[in-house]
Protein backbone atom coordinates (compact mmCIF):
# COMPACT_ATOMS: atom_id res chain seq x y z
CA UNK A 1 0.00 0.00 0.00
CA UNK A 2 2.30 2.62 -1.31
CA UNK A 3 -0.21 5.81 -1.59
CA UNK A 4 -0.81 5.31 2.15
CA UNK A 5 2.92 5.11 3.34
CA UNK A 6 4.01 8.32 1.16
CA UNK A 7 0.84 9.60 2.42
CA UNK A 8 2.51 8.94 6.59
CA UNK A 9 5.88 10.21 5.51
CA UNK A 10 4.36 13.72 4.90
CA UNK A 11 2.41 13.39 8.05
CA UNK A 12 5.43 13.09 10.00
CA UNK A 13 7.35 16.00 8.28
CA UNK A 14 4.62 18.35 8.71
CA UNK A 15 4.13 19.93 12.04
CA UNK A 16 0.99 20.72 14.05
CA UNK A 17 0.54 23.60 16.30
CA UNK A 18 -1.13 21.65 19.77
CA UNK A 19 -5.04 22.24 20.32
CA UNK A 20 -4.50 24.46 23.28
CA UNK A 21 -2.01 26.62 21.88
CA UNK A 22 -4.31 29.64 22.68
CA UNK A 23 -4.21 28.66 26.38
CA UNK A 24 -0.35 29.04 26.23
CA UNK A 25 1.00 25.53 24.52
CA UNK A 26 3.72 26.68 22.29
CA UNK A 27 4.49 22.95 20.74
CA UNK A 28 4.31 21.50 17.58
CA UNK A 29 4.18 18.06 17.01
CA UNK A 30 3.79 15.66 14.13
CA UNK A 31 0.40 14.57 13.38
CA UNK A 32 0.89 11.19 15.09
CA UNK A 33 2.52 12.98 18.28
CA UNK A 34 -0.45 15.66 18.25
CA UNK A 35 -2.91 13.22 20.07
CA UNK A 36 -0.90 11.70 22.40
CA UNK A 37 0.45 14.98 23.53
CA UNK A 38 -3.21 16.51 23.96
CA UNK A 39 -4.32 14.35 26.27
CA UNK A 40 -1.44 14.96 28.97
CA UNK A 41 -1.20 18.78 27.70
CA UNK A 42 -0.91 20.70 30.87
CA UNK A 43 -2.69 23.50 29.36
CA UNK A 44 -5.31 21.35 28.10
CA UNK A 45 -8.28 22.79 31.12
CA UNK A 46 -8.68 20.47 34.44
CA UNK A 47 -12.25 19.63 35.45
CA UNK A 48 -13.43 20.33 38.82
CA UNK A 49 -12.10 17.04 40.06
CA UNK A 50 -15.04 16.18 42.78
CA UNK A 51 -16.04 12.58 42.00
CA UNK A 52 -19.52 12.37 40.71
CA UNK A 53 -19.04 14.87 38.11
CA UNK A 54 -21.78 17.13 39.34
CA UNK A 55 -19.65 19.97 39.42
CA UNK A 56 -19.34 21.31 35.69
CA UNK A 57 -16.22 24.08 36.78
CA UNK A 58 -13.10 23.86 34.20
CA UNK A 59 -9.66 25.93 34.16
CA UNK A 60 -5.87 25.92 34.86
CA UNK A 61 -4.86 23.95 37.13
CA UNK A 62 -3.50 27.17 39.75
CA UNK A 63 -7.38 28.00 40.21
CA UNK A 64 -8.62 24.71 41.31
CA UNK A 65 -7.92 25.29 44.91
CA UNK A 66 -9.58 28.15 45.03
CA UNK A 67 -12.34 26.79 42.61
CA UNK A 68 -12.73 23.74 45.85
CA UNK A 69 -12.43 26.40 48.77
CA UNK A 70 -15.34 28.35 47.53
CA UNK A 71 -17.98 25.55 45.65
CA UNK A 72 -16.81 22.48 47.96
CA UNK A 73 -16.26 24.49 51.35
CA UNK A 74 -18.07 21.01 52.96
CA UNK A 75 -14.44 19.21 51.92
CA UNK A 76 -12.13 18.21 55.24
CA UNK A 77 -9.04 19.37 54.96
CA UNK A 78 -6.00 17.70 56.93
CA UNK A 79 -1.98 18.85 57.11
CA UNK A 80 0.52 16.50 57.52
CA UNK A 81 1.94 13.36 55.44
CA UNK A 82 0.29 10.92 57.77
CA UNK A 83 -3.27 11.51 58.60
CA UNK A 84 -6.44 9.06 59.20
CA UNK A 85 -9.50 9.42 56.83
CA UNK A 86 -12.58 8.58 59.07
CA UNK A 87 -15.44 7.78 56.42
CA UNK A 88 -18.81 7.82 58.61
CA UNK A 89 -21.94 5.83 58.22
CA UNK A 90 -20.12 3.13 55.78
CA UNK A 91 -23.04 1.07 55.74
CA UNK A 92 -25.31 3.76 53.97
CA UNK A 93 -27.07 1.73 51.02
CA UNK A 94 -26.28 2.66 47.50
CA UNK A 95 -23.44 4.57 45.77
CA UNK A 96 -21.77 6.74 47.82
CA UNK A 97 -18.57 9.12 47.89
CA UNK A 98 -16.12 9.91 50.97
CA UNK A 99 -14.06 13.32 49.96
CA UNK A 100 -11.41 14.66 52.06
CA UNK A 101 -8.21 16.77 50.95
CA UNK A 102 -4.79 16.20 52.37
CA UNK A 103 -1.83 18.92 52.72
CA UNK A 104 1.76 18.22 52.73
CA UNK A 105 4.99 18.56 50.85
CA UNK A 106 3.52 22.03 49.68
CA UNK A 107 1.05 20.13 47.59
CA UNK A 108 -2.82 19.32 48.06
CA UNK A 109 -4.31 15.53 47.73
CA UNK A 110 -7.54 14.65 47.35
CA UNK A 111 -8.54 10.77 49.10
CA UNK A 112 -11.65 9.53 47.54
CA UNK A 113 -13.31 6.53 49.18
CA UNK A 114 -16.38 5.21 46.45
CA UNK A 115 -18.94 2.87 47.38
CA UNK A 116 -20.07 1.21 44.13
CA UNK A 117 -21.72 -1.79 42.90
CA UNK A 118 -20.28 -2.40 39.70
CA UNK A 119 -21.78 -6.07 39.82
CA UNK A 120 -25.03 -5.87 40.88
CA UNK A 121 -25.82 -7.16 43.99
CA UNK A 122 -21.93 -6.65 45.30
CA UNK A 123 -21.54 -3.65 46.25
CA UNK A 124 -17.43 -2.58 46.60
CA UNK A 125 -15.34 0.14 48.42
CA UNK A 126 -12.81 1.80 46.49
CA UNK A 127 -10.26 4.10 47.79
CA UNK A 128 -7.48 5.99 45.99
CA UNK A 129 -5.90 9.52 46.00
CA UNK A 130 -5.12 12.22 43.52
CA UNK A 131 -2.99 14.97 43.47
CA UNK A 132 -3.71 18.30 42.67
CA UNK A 133 -1.05 18.53 39.91
CA UNK A 134 -0.11 17.55 36.78
CA UNK A 135 0.88 13.77 36.16
CA UNK A 136 4.02 14.82 35.76
CA UNK A 137 4.10 16.07 39.55
CA UNK A 138 2.05 12.98 40.57
CA UNK A 139 5.42 11.05 39.71
CA UNK A 140 7.15 12.34 42.55
CA UNK A 141 5.19 11.03 45.33
CA UNK A 142 3.70 7.26 46.58
CA UNK A 143 0.95 7.43 48.31
CA UNK A 144 -0.12 4.48 51.27
CA UNK A 145 -3.75 3.58 52.33
CA UNK A 146 -4.11 1.24 55.07
CA UNK A 147 -6.68 -0.59 56.94
CA UNK A 148 -5.75 -1.92 60.64
CA UNK A 149 -6.96 -3.74 63.21
CA UNK A 150 -7.88 -6.92 64.83
CA UNK A 151 -4.61 -8.23 64.09
CA UNK A 152 -4.99 -7.40 60.14
CA UNK A 153 -3.73 -5.40 58.11
CA UNK A 154 -4.63 -4.50 54.32
CA UNK A 155 -2.22 -1.88 52.56
CA UNK A 156 -2.39 -0.44 49.38
CA UNK A 157 0.96 1.57 48.02
CA UNK A 158 1.01 3.57 44.23
CA UNK A 159 1.53 6.13 42.91
CA UNK A 160 -1.27 9.79 42.78
CA UNK A 161 -3.36 9.90 40.01
CA UNK A 162 -3.57 13.32 38.54
CA UNK A 163 -6.89 15.36 38.53
CA UNK A 164 -6.00 15.69 34.75
CA UNK A 165 -6.14 12.17 34.31
CA UNK A 166 -8.96 11.47 37.00
CA UNK A 167 -9.90 8.71 39.41
CA UNK A 168 -13.14 7.17 37.32
CA UNK A 169 -10.58 4.85 34.90
CA UNK A 170 -8.73 3.72 37.97
CA UNK A 171 -11.98 2.71 39.97
CA UNK A 172 -12.96 1.17 36.81
CA UNK A 173 -9.97 -1.18 36.19
CA UNK A 174 -9.59 -1.74 39.73
CA UNK A 175 -6.31 -0.04 40.36
CA UNK A 176 -6.88 1.32 43.37
CA UNK A 177 -7.45 -0.43 46.88
CA UNK A 178 -10.34 -2.36 46.25
CA UNK A 179 -12.57 -4.14 49.44
CA UNK A 180 -15.76 -6.01 49.97
CA UNK A 181 -18.35 -4.97 52.78
CA UNK A 182 -17.58 -7.55 55.10
CA UNK A 183 -13.58 -6.49 55.06
CA UNK A 184 -14.64 -2.69 55.65
CA UNK A 185 -17.00 -4.38 58.41
CA UNK A 186 -14.09 -5.76 59.87
CA UNK A 187 -12.36 -2.76 60.08
CA UNK A 188 -14.82 -0.14 61.30
CA UNK A 189 -15.68 0.67 64.39
CA UNK A 190 -19.53 1.90 64.64
CA UNK A 191 -20.26 2.08 61.23
CA UNK A 192 -17.03 4.19 60.75
CA UNK A 193 -13.98 3.49 58.79
CA UNK A 194 -10.36 4.89 59.49
CA UNK A 195 -8.14 4.47 56.83
CA UNK A 196 -4.50 5.80 57.45
CA UNK A 197 -3.01 7.85 54.71
CA UNK A 198 0.78 8.44 54.05
CA UNK A 199 2.11 10.54 51.36
CA UNK A 200 5.86 9.97 50.85
CA UNK A 201 7.83 11.47 48.36
CA UNK A 202 9.68 9.39 45.88
CA UNK A 203 13.32 9.84 44.31
CA UNK A 204 12.70 9.37 40.42
CA UNK A 205 15.76 6.38 39.61
CA UNK B 1 -38.73 -19.05 85.04
CA UNK B 2 -37.69 -21.18 88.62
CA UNK B 3 -37.30 -24.11 87.32
CA UNK B 4 -35.16 -23.50 84.21
CA UNK B 5 -32.62 -21.50 86.41
CA UNK B 6 -32.93 -24.20 88.69
CA UNK B 7 -31.85 -27.03 85.85
CA UNK B 8 -28.97 -24.50 84.73
CA UNK B 9 -27.70 -24.64 88.22
CA UNK B 10 -27.45 -28.17 88.30
CA UNK B 11 -26.12 -28.27 84.96
CA UNK B 12 -23.22 -25.42 85.80
CA UNK B 13 -22.19 -28.06 89.05
CA UNK B 14 -22.18 -31.26 87.12
CA UNK B 15 -18.70 -32.07 85.10
CA UNK B 16 -18.91 -33.96 82.10
CA UNK B 17 -15.85 -35.66 80.49
CA UNK B 18 -14.92 -33.77 76.96
CA UNK B 19 -16.31 -36.01 73.85
CA UNK B 20 -12.63 -36.87 72.50
CA UNK B 21 -12.03 -38.36 76.24
CA UNK B 22 -11.29 -42.04 73.90
CA UNK B 23 -8.96 -40.09 72.13
CA UNK B 24 -6.84 -38.57 74.93
CA UNK B 25 -8.33 -35.62 76.13
CA UNK B 26 -8.99 -35.70 80.24
CA UNK B 27 -11.38 -32.42 81.28
CA UNK B 28 -14.16 -32.92 82.22
CA UNK B 29 -16.30 -30.17 81.65
CA UNK B 30 -20.12 -27.70 82.97
CA UNK B 31 -22.65 -28.45 80.67
CA UNK B 32 -22.37 -24.92 79.10
CA UNK B 33 -18.14 -25.38 78.60
CA UNK B 34 -18.33 -28.70 76.95
CA UNK B 35 -19.73 -27.51 73.96
CA UNK B 36 -17.24 -24.49 73.12
CA UNK B 37 -14.29 -26.89 74.47
CA UNK B 38 -15.07 -29.47 72.09
CA UNK B 39 -14.64 -27.43 68.96
CA UNK B 40 -11.43 -26.52 69.85
CA UNK B 41 -10.70 -29.73 71.66
CA UNK B 42 -6.61 -30.72 70.53
CA UNK B 43 -8.25 -34.36 70.45
CA UNK B 44 -10.82 -33.82 68.23
CA UNK B 45 -9.94 -35.56 64.98
CA UNK B 46 -8.23 -33.41 62.06
CA UNK B 47 -9.42 -33.23 58.86
CA UNK B 48 -7.37 -33.11 55.30
CA UNK B 49 -6.39 -29.78 55.33
CA UNK B 50 -6.55 -29.48 51.29
CA UNK B 51 -9.07 -26.89 49.88
CA UNK B 52 -11.92 -28.70 48.12
CA UNK B 53 -13.07 -31.39 50.48
CA UNK B 54 -12.34 -34.01 48.05
CA UNK B 55 -9.92 -36.15 50.34
CA UNK B 56 -12.05 -37.72 53.25
CA UNK B 57 -8.61 -38.63 55.45
CA UNK B 58 -9.04 -37.96 59.42
CA UNK B 59 -6.91 -38.23 61.98
CA UNK B 60 -4.43 -36.53 64.52
CA UNK B 61 -2.80 -33.63 63.88
CA UNK B 62 0.82 -35.60 64.29
CA UNK B 63 -0.43 -37.39 60.91
CA UNK B 64 -1.59 -34.59 58.99
CA UNK B 65 2.27 -34.31 57.16
CA UNK B 66 2.32 -37.97 56.69
CA UNK B 67 -1.00 -38.15 54.71
CA UNK B 68 -0.07 -34.77 52.91
CA UNK B 69 3.36 -36.28 51.88
CA UNK B 70 1.69 -39.60 50.93
CA UNK B 71 -1.67 -38.72 49.47
CA UNK B 72 -1.33 -35.04 48.01
CA UNK B 73 1.96 -35.50 46.52
CA UNK B 74 2.00 -33.08 44.22
CA UNK B 75 2.04 -30.52 46.75
CA UNK B 76 5.12 -28.21 46.50
CA UNK B 77 6.93 -27.54 49.71
CA UNK B 78 9.72 -24.70 49.85
CA UNK B 79 11.64 -23.78 52.99
CA UNK B 80 12.35 -21.12 54.27
CA UNK B 81 10.28 -17.68 56.07
CA UNK B 82 10.52 -15.61 53.14
CA UNK B 83 9.35 -17.72 49.76
CA UNK B 84 7.31 -16.52 46.84
CA UNK B 85 4.01 -18.14 45.78
CA UNK B 86 3.79 -18.81 42.34
CA UNK B 87 0.18 -19.56 41.08
CA UNK B 88 0.55 -20.86 37.45
CA UNK B 89 -2.50 -19.93 34.48
CA UNK B 90 -4.27 -17.62 36.77
CA UNK B 91 -6.86 -17.02 33.94
CA UNK B 92 -8.55 -20.75 33.68
CA UNK B 93 -12.21 -20.29 33.92
CA UNK B 94 -14.20 -21.56 36.75
CA UNK B 95 -13.01 -22.28 40.59
CA UNK B 96 -10.09 -23.17 40.53
CA UNK B 97 -7.51 -23.64 43.99
CA UNK B 98 -3.51 -23.20 43.96
CA UNK B 99 -1.59 -25.12 46.71
CA UNK B 100 1.77 -24.97 48.27
CA UNK B 101 3.79 -25.66 51.51
CA UNK B 102 6.37 -23.49 53.52
CA UNK B 103 8.37 -24.81 56.06
CA UNK B 104 9.92 -22.61 58.88
CA UNK B 105 10.61 -22.30 62.37
CA UNK B 106 9.72 -25.91 63.01
CA UNK B 107 6.35 -26.10 61.06
CA UNK B 108 4.11 -26.30 58.12
CA UNK B 109 2.05 -23.96 56.65
CA UNK B 110 -0.33 -24.14 53.96
CA UNK B 111 -0.94 -21.33 51.34
CA UNK B 112 -4.07 -21.52 49.05
CA UNK B 113 -5.42 -19.59 46.70
CA UNK B 114 -8.62 -19.79 45.34
CA UNK B 115 -10.36 -18.63 42.67
CA UNK B 116 -14.40 -18.09 43.47
CA UNK B 117 -17.58 -16.82 42.42
CA UNK B 118 -19.09 -15.82 45.99
CA UNK B 119 -21.09 -13.04 43.32
CA UNK B 120 -22.04 -15.00 40.24
CA UNK B 121 -20.48 -13.62 37.10
CA UNK B 122 -17.96 -11.81 39.55
CA UNK B 123 -15.15 -14.15 40.23
CA UNK B 124 -12.29 -13.39 42.40
CA UNK B 125 -9.37 -14.43 44.34
CA UNK B 126 -8.65 -15.38 47.89
CA UNK B 127 -5.49 -16.19 49.29
CA UNK B 128 -5.07 -17.41 53.06
CA UNK B 129 -2.54 -19.18 55.07
CA UNK B 130 -2.95 -21.97 57.62
CA UNK B 131 -0.65 -23.77 59.75
CA UNK B 132 -0.84 -27.63 60.40
CA UNK B 133 -1.28 -26.91 63.61
CA UNK B 134 -3.84 -26.58 66.56
CA UNK B 135 -5.03 -22.68 67.07
CA UNK B 136 -3.11 -21.67 69.99
CA UNK B 137 0.33 -22.60 67.89
CA UNK B 138 -1.24 -20.31 65.10
CA UNK B 139 -1.06 -17.44 67.58
CA UNK B 140 2.39 -17.77 67.47
CA UNK B 141 2.83 -16.45 63.90
CA UNK B 142 1.70 -14.29 61.48
CA UNK B 143 1.62 -14.19 57.75
CA UNK B 144 1.86 -11.58 55.08
CA UNK B 145 0.99 -11.64 51.23
CA UNK B 146 2.23 -9.35 49.06
CA UNK B 147 1.71 -8.55 45.62
CA UNK B 148 3.98 -6.35 43.42
CA UNK B 149 4.73 -4.53 40.45
CA UNK B 150 3.95 -1.34 38.06
CA UNK B 151 5.14 0.94 41.31
CA UNK B 152 2.11 -0.53 42.89
CA UNK B 153 1.89 -3.49 46.32
CA UNK B 154 -0.90 -4.95 47.81
CA UNK B 155 -0.13 -6.42 51.20
CA UNK B 156 -2.22 -8.66 53.62
CA UNK B 157 -1.24 -9.31 56.96
CA UNK B 158 -3.13 -11.62 59.40
CA UNK B 159 -2.91 -14.53 61.64
CA UNK B 160 -2.44 -17.81 60.20
CA UNK B 161 -5.77 -19.91 60.47
CA UNK B 162 -5.15 -23.29 62.17
CA UNK B 163 -6.05 -26.41 59.65
CA UNK B 164 -8.66 -27.28 62.72
CA UNK B 165 -10.57 -24.20 62.13
CA UNK B 166 -9.96 -24.74 58.05
CA UNK B 167 -10.20 -22.03 55.52
CA UNK B 168 -13.54 -21.83 54.74
CA UNK B 169 -15.21 -19.64 56.51
CA UNK B 170 -12.10 -17.07 56.51
CA UNK B 171 -12.96 -16.82 52.76
CA UNK B 172 -16.67 -16.99 52.86
CA UNK B 173 -16.16 -13.92 55.58
CA UNK B 174 -13.34 -12.37 53.07
CA UNK B 175 -11.03 -12.51 56.02
CA UNK B 176 -8.31 -13.07 54.17
CA UNK B 177 -6.62 -11.39 50.96
CA UNK B 178 -9.25 -11.02 48.38
CA UNK B 179 -8.53 -9.50 44.99
CA UNK B 180 -10.27 -9.12 41.90
CA UNK B 181 -9.40 -10.49 38.24
CA UNK B 182 -8.51 -7.27 36.91
CA UNK B 183 -5.74 -6.59 39.77
CA UNK B 184 -4.20 -10.57 39.61
CA UNK B 185 -3.84 -8.99 35.63
CA UNK B 186 -2.39 -5.99 36.76
CA UNK B 187 0.50 -8.02 38.75
CA UNK B 188 0.52 -11.32 36.76
CA UNK B 189 2.90 -11.93 34.06
CA UNK B 190 1.74 -13.85 31.10
CA UNK B 191 -0.84 -15.35 33.37
CA UNK B 192 1.13 -16.31 36.39
CA UNK B 193 0.75 -14.42 39.37
CA UNK B 194 3.62 -14.50 42.32
CA UNK B 195 2.67 -13.81 45.83
CA UNK B 196 5.37 -13.21 48.09
CA UNK B 197 4.72 -14.75 52.02
CA UNK B 198 6.82 -13.62 54.79
CA UNK B 199 5.99 -16.06 57.77
CA UNK B 200 7.08 -14.36 61.08
CA UNK B 201 7.37 -15.36 65.15
CA UNK B 202 4.95 -12.70 67.22
CA UNK B 203 5.67 -11.97 70.74
CA UNK B 204 2.32 -12.75 72.84
CA UNK B 205 1.72 -9.74 74.63
ZN1 LIG C 1 0.03 21.25 24.39
ZN1 LIG D 1 -16.32 21.67 41.64
ZN1 LIG E 1 -11.31 -32.19 74.95
ZN1 LIG F 1 -6.00 -35.50 52.05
Amino acid sequence: NIRNLAMERVAMTVMFPCKYASMGCELTLSHTDKVEHEDSCDFRPYVCPCPGAVCKWGGPLENVMAHLMSAHKSITTLQGEDIVFLATDINLPGAVDWVMMQSCFGHHFMLILEKQEKYEGHPQFFAVVQIIGSRKQAENFAYRLELNGMRRRLTYEATPRSIHEGVSTAIHNSDCLVFDPSIAQLFSDNGNLGINVTISTVSNL
